[in-house]
């Protein structure tokens, strides 16, 4: 099949962000444009496409999958905006810009994750899904993005800096950390494309994987990466002595691991009985990304 | 009518907040002991007191209610754990006890107070209502706590302080900052009670003057009380140069003004069709309260 047009959905993700967004023009002006500075910056929108790939795979149209791309991503969004404040990993830099703390203040900073975390609950519940499907998604995002999800992977990333942890433990760390909402964004695709429990099985086998293939390729790019090709500093992990896969099994051992997780995610897809040319394709792009 | 019962309506919002909570003893520990700090500290519980007496006047049964009661707490501790924050208030006590930074640290306050506004949408998200009405609650809850609500508040405090401000801008600031949130729980409390648009109308007439008359009788309390009383610094809207009514329009005509509200609320609640004994009660406990 032919290669899918990832820039059109990742045009059609931005422009449902700048829907949901609040208009800059309107007070708070500062808030907004905080809110904005974090979120309209030029991310590779990997979340959304797996939602658009998923649901697409699945036959449901965009536009019915648009909510979902903006409210998985803004999620996303407040956690970076949140994780760059000084108390947290203390970044000035991200997508070769500075971060929100920087180019404003760390009140607004930590307004602005706050506001674009209600953001996503609020553009979810105006998704078009029924009122039943909208219900198990907005449950979906906020499992994915709390102490089960995201924030308890942030802080267990937190209490595992500076300490030695076992590769079980730092799996279990990413699989909450990033796993979490790359694994939603998915099944919020599902659940727009009213996937069958047997889909959904394999789609989640499918997602599992590549949030901890996303992962250890993160962490490959951080010793591999210089700052100009990543547009943030590269080395930072072990600049902060974070718990890094490399760090832990070694680089040849973290890039087979890479390529038994590049073959559970063909396996899923290929068990799935749907058009998931798509989703291949962004299998691909996190085994094999180089920024 | 006898006195509404609120000691055993603040142990039921408090014993659906346990539940809502993450087990201390699971891991991240230290995550789920700060959000626990942040919410089981005494409050006063006055939005949950909205939620149970809105919809006790329309005959919703408590067991009903709790999991709106909860969500809406959650939201308000959140914001809380923020403000308290080096970065914002820097407040180092909360109703005689540390704040989550002090007790914690400043990541793990940031990380709590994120993971609570996501407990919010997790447990209304499995509240008994039909799906139809739970969107509905959803959606109120995340309006009322976002741009045009609480965070667009707090970031018109932020913006005010240290500047004199309109009593118009003062009084909007607060119809976000403190009042959208109340109105929130009343308006949680006639979704559950399935309101008729009539007595919607009444309902927010009566939480718009009460969200008012909250934050009036909050700064006339900030400059009479006493930190032993309150639980926190007393004169410390002052002494960060916070605009407040009193400072704007005097102490006396902000008295005045809590009498109009307190009128206006009893005419409210007077047009209703229903046992609005507890709303009224609570509308007194706010106008009178000296703590």
């Amino acid at each position: 099949m032919a290669a899918p047009d990832f820039s059109s959905w990742r045009a059609r993700a931005d422009a449902a962000l700048e829907r949901a967004l609040p208009d800059p023009a309107t007070s708070p002006q500062r808030l907004h444009a905080a809110m904005r500075h974090g979120v309209l910056n030029g991310g590779k929108r990997m979340r959304p496409l797996l939602v658009y790939a998923t649901g697409a795979a699945l036959g449901a149209p965009d536009a019915e999958l648009d909510a979902a791309a903006a409210a998985v991503e803004l999620v996303h969004c407040y956690s970076l905006v949140h994780d760059d404040l000084p108390a947290m990993d203390d970044d000035d830099l991200r997508r070769g810009q500075p971060t929100v703390h920087v180019a404003f203040d760390e009140a607004t900073a930590i307004l602005a994750g706050d506001a674009l975390q209600t953001l996503a609950f609020e553009t979810l519940a105006a998704a078009p899904q029924p009122p039943e499907r909208r219900v198990a998604m907005l449950a979906e995002l906020a499992r994915a993005s709390g102490v089960a999800g995201m924030c308890g992977g942030q802080a267990l990333d937190i209490d595992a800096t500076g300490r030695v942890i076992a590769p079980e433990q730092l799996e279990r760390l990413h699989a909450l950390k990033t796993g979490a909402l790359l694994r939603c964004a998915v099944r919020l695709g599902a659940l727009a494309g009213n996937a069958t429990p047997e889909q959904s099985t394999q789609l989640d086998r499918y997602a599992d994987a590549l949030g901890l293939a996303f992962q250890i390729r993160d962490d490959l790019l951080d010793i591999e990466g210089d700052a100009a090709t990543l547009g943030k500093t590269a080395g930072k992990d072990a600049a902060q002595d974070k718990a890094t896969f490399p760090a832990l099994i070694g680089i040849d051992a973290s890039r087979a691991r890479l390529e038994t997780l590049a073959a559970t995610m063909r396996q899923a897809l290929d068990a799935l009985d749907a058009d998931t040319g798509a989703l291949a394709a962004l299998a691909r792009q996190v085994v094999e990304r180089t920024h």
